[in-house]
C-alpha cells in the first residue's frame, strides 16, 4: 500500500475536522511558535499506520518534520516512543487528532489480528480478514491486518469467485452455479463455495471448488470435513470466531480461519501525542 | 444529517468494493432475476444508519425498492425485521456488504451510546461524544451517537474554543490563553478549558471559561470540583469512562461526560441481509 | 486559514481559465524565456490574499519564485510594491489573471471592512460579516474580513443556533423555539434570536438568548433596546448598514454590527501585475 | 449554460455552509413540517440565475417543488414575485442562503450590464465582459452578462489569440508577435492586439490583427483611431469604463467596449426569500 | 459493468468538450426546438457501449428519450439502425460527439475481438485481452472485449500474481520467486509465470505455476510446450498475435491467446448520428 | 499543455490499475531493491507524451529519477533509447504499464500524423485533427497531433462556430443560420459552414463564412470549389481522408485537411521498458 491508497481519505478527514480553521490555535498560538511532539504508546499492542500519520502532517504543512522511531509491525509496550515531530506548533496541534484517529484504529486492528495469530501459532493455519471493513478504509484496514500477521482474503467483489447460497439458489444447484461461473467469469480467478452442511461440502468438492468455506460449523464438524476433503480443496472456517475459540478451530486442520471482528469490532489502541513547546 | 453528508463516502465504498465488477453474480445470476431481501437483527441493540443503507442501494440501481420497517433509534431484538428490499438480484447482492458495513458500524455506535445513557438515566447528565471518530465518517458517527441518545460535542476544530495544556503553555497561563482567545477568535463561540487539577479549575473559572473539562480526575475529585464551581461554569468529565464507571461519574454532579470509546471502539452490531429469489 | 482551504478552488479557477492552453503565450513566448513581475497597487486599500496568489503560481509551475514584499493587512498606497515574481514567462502570464482575480476580490473585501472598522473606532463595537458570501469562496472571504479588522460571525449553519422568524413561527413562540433548541441542539453552541420589535427583544431576553439580533431597527430603537437589555445579552445590529450610517449605529451602544455588503458587494481593489522580460 | 456548468460549485457551496448540519432547524423544526416560500425582489434590476437557485434546492431535497414565476432576463421592480417553492421547511431554510447568494450575485451582474447596455443603446456598439471574474464562477458570471444584454469576450486563454505588451516585448515587435501566433497557434482563432498608442494601432493593423484593443485611450484618441482604422479591423475600447463615461466612449464609433467592473465589482441585487409555514 | 464504472469519465468527456457552451447551437437552435435522431452503422462490426451512449445524453438532459433498437453484441451491417433518440435538439447535438466517441471506440474493440474469436472458433482456445488499455477507460474497454466474445485477463495488478523476468531476476530464480509469492501474496490468487524458453517453462511447471505465459514463441515451440506441459498448467500464448497468425497459434493447443492490439490499436467502428428536426 | 491537463487522468489510470496493490512485486521484490530502466523504441515512429510518462512515475514515487534522452517530436528508430529511470524497483514496475499506455497511444497519434504531414509536404496545406478523440484524453491527443506536425482544429464546442446540416435545417437556410450565429454567439469566434454541394458552398460564401468545410467531395469537386471560392474563405477538406488519398486531396489546393483517424484509429506505437536490477 503506497500513498495513492489514502491521499483522498486524508483530505476528507482534514476537511471534516476543519483543520484550516482551528479557532483555538489560531487565536492563542503565535504563527511562528515551534514545538516538538512525541507519539507514545499508552498500552500494549502492535503499531500500524505510521506512514499515514506522517502523511497527515505533510498534507497540512510540508515543513513539519516527522521522524519515525519505530515502524509498522513493532510490538508496543506502554510508554514506547513511536515517532518524533518538529515544526510549527499550530500545524502539529491541527493534525494531532486526525493522525491519531488513523493510527489508533489501524493499530487496534493490527493488535487484534496479532493476538489471533499468536493463538494459532502451533497450527499451519492462516488468519484471514473479510470484506467487513469500514466504508472508505478497506485498503488501510487490510494493510493493518497484514501488519498484524494476518492474511488478506479478497479485497473486493472482483478478485475471486465466491458462490453463496443465493447464487446456488439462482442457479439451481452448486454444480450449475460453478459451471456458470467457470464458463462466464474471468478465467484466472479462484473459485470458493460457501457450505453449511456436509452435503454441500460434497457438492462443492464434486463441482471442483478451489476453496470451500465451512460456514458456522462446530469444530467437530469441521474436523470431519477436513477428513472428507482430504486436501482436494482448501478449507476456510468462518462464523463467530473469536479469541476464545480460535485455537479450537485451528486444531481442526482447516487451512484458513476468516474473522470479521478484527476489522469491524477491534477496539482502537490507546496512543497519545505529547507536545512540548520549544 | 441529510444525504449531502454521505454521498461521496458511499461512492468511495462502492468503488473500493468494485461493485461494478461482481464477478460471481455477473456470471451466475441472470440479469433479469429479481429477488426480495430482508435486513434482520441478529442481536440486541439500537438501529442507526438505515437511510445510508437505502442510499447505497439507490446509488447502485435506482429501481431497487427499499421499504424501511423500523426507523433509526428503534430498539432491536434478535430476529427483528428492519427493512425489506426488492429488485434485481444482482443489484441487491452487489450492495449487500457495503450497506451492512455502514449499518452495523453505526448501529454499534448507537448501541454503545444507548447503553451508557441508560446507565446514567437517574442523573441530569449528558453523554457526549468526542472527535475520536473514524476518518471520513465523523458526520455519520456523530449522527449515530445522537440516535443512541447521546449528545454531540464539537464536530470539528471550528465550532468551539477548547484550550488545552499546549495552548496554556504557549500563552503562559490559563488567564492569558483565555484572554487571547476571547480577543482573537470569532465571538460567538463557547470557550472550554481543560483542567487536570483543582488549581487549574480555579484558574479556568476565574478566567471566565464557559465549560471546564475535568481531565482524568477521580469521582471524588470531580465531586469536589462540582462543589467548588457551583454552577458558575459547565463541567465535563473526561478520561477513561466506560460502562463500569459511568454511573459513578454521573453521580458526582458533572453536567457532561465525554466518552471516546463509543466512536473509536464500539463493536459492530450483528445484522444480516437474507435474500430470497422471486 | 491554511492552504487546505483553497487548493480545490485554485484548481477550478485554473481549469476554467484553461491555463494549460494559453494559445497566445504558447505560440509567441519561447518556452525557456524568463521574466520578472511586480504586483503593484493602483489604488488605496488593504491587501488580502497574497498567499493565495502565491499558491496560484505554485500550482502552475513549481519553479516560479514568489517573493512577498508586503503582507496581508498592509495598507496600500497607489504604486505600492506588493510582491515580486521570477520564473518562466509563460507561467507568469498564464497565472496572472487568476492570481489577480483572487487578490483583487479579497483585497476589496478587506478594504471595505477596514473602512467600516475605521468609522466606528471610537466605539467598543465589532464589525461582523454574514453568510452572504460568494458560493465556494466563504473561507477566503471571511479571512479577508479578518484581515480588514472585522470579526467573523458564524461560518455556516453548524456553529451557532440562530432562531429566525420561521423558526419562531414553527415553534409557536420565541420561548418554545429556544426551549427546543436548548433541548435538542448540540450543547456547546451559543444561541441568538432575531428580533424586529421591542416585544420580541423582551421575549428573547426572557428565553435566555445569548445574543439578540436587532433586525432593521432605527438607531433610536436600538438605543432603547441597549438600555432595555442592559448587558444581559449581547446585541447585534443588522440591516442595511453602510459607511454612511455605521457610526450612528455604533453610537447606540450595540455590541456588534453585521454588514452583508462587505462580502457581497465590495468592489474589487485595483491591482496590477507588470512583467519585464529578462 | 446547462447544469453541467454549476453542479460542482453548488456542491462546494452546500458543503461550506454545512447544509447537512443546520443545527437550528434540526432542533426547532419538525422533520415533517412543510412550508411555502416566495423569492421576491427588493429593488429594481434584472433577474439572472434562477435555474441555479432551483438546482440548489434540488440538490438538497428532490421533493421541494420550485415554480418559477419570472425567467432570467426579467426586469424586476421592488416586490416582484420571482418564484414559489413548496416542500419540507427544513429543506427550504437549509438552502435559502446558498440559493440567494447565487441569485443576488448573478442578478447584480445582469443589472450592472443592462444599465451599461441601456446607456449605449443609440450606438451600434456591444458591451463586452472580461476575464476579471470570480474564481470558480466564470461560466455563471458570463452567463449573467449575456442575460443583461452584454456580450462575452473570450471565456479563457484558449479561444482567442490576444497579444499584449509582454508578448510584443518577447517577440521584439508587433509584427513578429503576430507572425509567430499565426504560424504556431491553432488556425481557427481570431487575433487581437492590445495597443496604447497610435503607433501601436498602425502596427497592429499592418500586421493583420482582426481586433485591436484601444487600451486606456481618451475618447478623442479613440475617435481618431476609428477613423484611422476605417473598418479594417474591429476596435475594442478598454480601461476604466463606467456608467458615467460609457456613452462618450460609445460615441467614438468603436465596435466593442469591454468593462471589468460588471463582473468584479457589481453590487449584489437585493432579493429575499419569504417563508410561510403551511 | 454498471453505471458506477463510467459516470466520472462521462463527466470528464462532457467537460473537455465544453458541452455547456456549444456556441453554435446556443445561437442557432431555439431552446424549445425538438428533434429525433438515429444512431446508424456505417460499416460492418459488433456493437458495444450503447448504455454509455445513453448515459451521455442522460447526463446532459434528463428529458432526452433514448430507445435502443439493438443491444451490445449485435452484429452490425452498414445502415443498421442502432438506437433512436428524441428530445431537445440542442441537447442531442451537444452530446452527439461524446456519445459517438465512446460508441465508436468500444465497438471497434468489440469488432476486432470478434474477428479473432471467429478465426479460432474451431479450437478450444480463448482470446484474452491485456492491461494495454487506454488510461481511464480500462473497465469500458474490457467490457467491450467481453461483448466481442473475448475473455478478460486480469483487470489490474491486484487480481493475479504474474511473475515476469524482473521478478525472477530479483528473486534469483523462478522457484524462489514463486516461493516468495505463495508465501507473501494474498492466498486466493492464481499464479502465472512468464517464460521465453523451454527451460523457463520447465522451471515454472516445477515451481507449480497455475498458468504459464509462452512469450514470443513460434507456433512450433508452443506446440512442443503444450506437449511438455501436458495439461499440468494452463498455457497462454503472448506476443505479436494478429488476425493473420491467430489461427496458427490456436492450432498449437494452447489454452489462451492474449492480444494487446484489440485494446491499444483497434480502429474505431464507423457510426453516425443522423438528426431530423420535428 | 502543462501538467494541469493530465494530473487527474493519471490518478484515474493509477487507480484503475490498482498500482498501490501490485501483489506480485509486493511479495517478490524487497522494498529496498533498486533498479534502472530504459524506455526503448521497438519500431519507427514519432515520440509523444514523455512528460506524461515522467509524471506517472512521479505520482507513484517522488524518488524515482526520470532522465529523458529524447524529447517529444523525436523521430524514433527501432532500438532508440528514449529515457532512463532509476529508483525503487517496486515503483518502476508498478508504473510501467500505465506509463507505456500513455506513451504508446500518444506516440501512435504523433506517428500517424507525421506520416500524413510528410505526404503533403509539397503543398501549402495543413493537416487538422477533429473532435473524434478518446473521452477524457482530448488535451493529450491534440497535443500529440501537434507533436506530429499537425494542426489543431477546435478543442471543443466553445471555440468556433461550426454550422452543420442540422443547424441549417433548424434555421431554414445557410444565410439565416449564419445570421443568427453572428448575432447571438460570442463575437470573437470564427465561423465555419459545412457544405456538401457546390450550391451550399456558394451559400456559405455569400453568407460570409470564414471557413467552409468541403464534406465528402471528390478531389475533382474540391478543385472546382477552390477555384470558385478563390481565396474568399478558407477551405477545409473532410471525409475519409487516409494516407492513400491525402496527397491527391492536398493537390486540390484546399487550405486544410481534417482527419479523424489520427486520433480515433491510430495504432499504438510499440515501445518497451526494460528493467535491470542494480
Amino acid at each position: 500500500m503506497n500513498e495513492l491508497g489514502y491521499r483522498e481519505l486524508i483530505q476528507m478527514a482534514l476537511r471534516e475536522d476543519r483543520v484550516d480553521l482551528d479557532v483555538t490555535s489560531l487565536a492563542v498560538i503565535p504563527p511562528e511558535a515551534k514545538g516538538t511532539a512525541q507519539i507514545l504508546a499508552k498500552e500494549e499492542g502492535v503499531l500500524a499506520g505510521l506512514p499515514v500519520a506522517a502523511a497527515v502532517f505533510a498534507a497540512i504543512d510540508g515543513e513539519v518534520e516527522f521522524a519515525p522511531i519505530l515502524a509498522d509491525g513493532a510490538r508496543l509496550q506502554p510508554g514506547a516512543l513511536i515517532a518524533i515531530l518538529r515544526g510549527r506548533l499550530r500545524s502539529i496541534l491541527a493534525g494531532e487528532r486526525v493522525a491519531l484517529n488513523f493510527l489508533q484504529r489501524l493499530s487496534g486492528i493490527a493488535t487484534a489480528t496479532a493476538d489471533l495469530v499468536e493463538r494459532v501459532k502451533d497450527h499451519p493455519v492462516k488468519i484471514l480478514d473479510t470484506r467487513k471493513t469500514t466504508p472508505g478504509l478497506r485498503g488501510l484496514e487490510k494493510y493493518a491486518v497484514r501488519v498484524g500477521g494476518g492474511t488478506n482474503h479478497r479485497f473486493s467483489l472482483a478478485e475471486m469467485i465466491l458462490i453463496k447460497d443465493n447464487h446456488i439458489a439462482a442457479a439451481g444447484s452448486v454444480a450449475e452455479a460453478v459451471r456458470r461461473a467457470r464458463a462466464a467469469a474471468p478465467p484466472f480467478l479462484l473459485l470458493e463455495v460457501e457450505a453449511e452442511t456436509e452435503e454441500q461440502v460434497r457438492e462443492a468438492l464434486a463441482a471442483g471448488a478451489d476453496v470451500i468455506m465451512l460456514d458456522n460449523m462446530t469444530p467437530a464438524e469441521m474436523r470431519r470435513m477436513v477428513e472428507l476433503v482430504a486436501g482436494r480443496a482448501k478449507l476456510e472456517a468462518s462464523g463467530d470466531v473469536n479469541p476464545g475459540n480460535v485455537a479450537a478451530v485451528a486444531a481442526t486442520g482447516v487451512d484458513y480461519i476468516s474473522v470479521g471482528y478484527i476489522t469491524h469490532s477491534a477496539p482502537a489502541l490507546n496512543l497519545s501525542l505529547e507536545v512540548t513547546m520549544d
